[in-house]
C-alpha cells in the first residue's frame, strides 16, 4: 500500500482501538489488496503489522473478521460522507456528493478495492450487515436524484438506473486511479460532478 | 463460474487450440475469479479442468502465462468489439459502442473481473503487451468522442476525461452485474448508451 494512503487510513480508522487492533486492520487491508483475500494468511497480516501470528487472534476471531471490519468501516465511511452533504439546491447537493464520493475512491483506492472486490468472502451474516450499508448508500444517492426530479431541476427517465450509474462511476475510480497519472482526486471529483450533472439533465441555473 | 458464461466463453475462445488448452484457460478464469490469482494454484486449475497438474505445463509455462492469455484475449475481444462499430453518425456510433461494450461486461463479468483486477500479477513484459491493447481501447473510444465534437454533434469540455468516464462506467458493470437483479445485459446497454450521450452533450437529431 502506498505510504500516503497508509497514513491517511490510520486517521480514518482512529475509532478502532486499541492501536494494535488498528495496526492489524491496516496491515490486513494492505495484504488483501496486494494478494487478495484468499491469497493472504493471518501469518502474512501479522508480519505486515510487525506482530506475532498469535497476536492477531487477541483482537480478531479470524481472517474473515478482519475483512468484515475493513468492509464495515469502509462502507460506513462512504455512507457518512454522502449523508453529510446537505443543502436545498439539488444541483449543488448532487455535485457535492459526487465530488466527495469520487475523490474518496481515488484517495482510498486500496481500501476501496478490498471492500468492493472481496464481498463474496464474507460470511452470510456479515454480508447481510454490509448489504444494509450498501442499501443506505444507494438510497442516499437515489434520494438526491429524486429530489432534483421533484424540484424540476433534473430530467431523469430512469432514477434507479441513473443512481446505479452514478455510484458505479465513482466506485470504479478506485480501480483505475493512479496518483501519478496527471489528475488529482479533487480534479476527478470536479470532472465527475460535471459529467453526473449532465447525466441527470441538470438545468443550468 | 455460472454455467451459461462458461459455455459462452468456450465459443469466445474457440481460437485457443487444442481443446485441452482452451479448457484449461476457462478453468483458470473460473478459479482466479473465485479465489483470486494469488489464492489459486496450478493444481486447483488442473482439478477444475479435470486434468492432471502436469498436464497444465504441456500447454502453459506457468500460472502467470494462463493469466496473461486470459488478459490478452479478453482485451483483444473488447478492442475488436469497439473497432467493429462503424458508421458516419457520431451519435449512433458512440451509442452502439457503449451498448456493446457495457453489455459485454455484463455477459462476461467473470472473465472481465479477472482481466481488470489482476493486472498487477502480470510480468512487466506481459503487462506492456496488455497495456498496448488498453491504449487501443481508450483510443477507439476517444476517437468516437472526438469525431462527435468535430462534427458539432457533441459538447465535451474534457475529451480525455469523458473517454475515461465512459470506459470506466462500462467496465464496472462487471463488478456489480447480477443476472437475477432485474436488468438484462441488453437493457444495461440501452440505459448506458442514453447516459453516455447525455455525458457528451449529444444534440437531439
Amino acid at each position: 500500500m502506498p505510504r500516503d494512503e497508509f497514513e491517511r487510513l490510520d486517521s480514518t480508522w482512529a475509532s478502532v482501538t486499541p492501536p494494535a487492533a488498528r495496526r492489524m486492520l491496516i496491515a490486513a487491508a494492505a495484504a488483501f489488496s496486494a494478494r487478495g483475500y484468499h491469497g493472504t494468511t493471518t501469518r502474512d497480516i501479522a508480519a505486515e503489522a510487525g506482530m506475532s501470528p498469535a497476536a492477531v487472534y487477541i483482537h480478531y476471531r479470524s481472517k474473515e473478521e478482519l475483512l468484515f471490519q475493513i468492509s464495515r468501516i469502509g462502507h460506513a465511511t462512504s455512507l457518512s460522507l454522502l449523508t453529510a452533504v446537505t443543502g436545498d439546491d439539488p444541483v449543488a447537493r448532487l455535485a457535492s456528493a459526487v465530488r466527495v464520493f469520487a475523490s474518496w475512491h481515488a484517495e482510498y483506492r486500496t481500501t476501496a478495492r478490498v471492500v468492493q472486490y472481496e464481498l463474496s468472502a464474507l460470511t452470510p451474516e456479515h454480508l447481510a450487515e454490509v448489504a444494509e450499508l450498501r442499501r443506505g448508500i444507494e438510497g442516499a444517492v437515489r434520494e438526491m436524484v429524486e429530489a432534483g426530479v421533484a424540484a424540476g431541476a433534473f430530467d431523469v427517465p430512469d432514477v434507479r438506473g441513473a443512481t446505479l450509474a452514478v455510484l458505479s462511476l465513482c466506485i470504479d475510480v478506485a480501480r483505475w486511479f493512479q496518483p501519478d497519472r496527471g489528475r488529482t482526486p479533487a480534479e476527478i471529483g470536479d470532472l465527475y460532478a460535471d459529467l453526473v450533472l449532465r447525466m441527470v439533465g441538470a438545468k443550468a441555473p
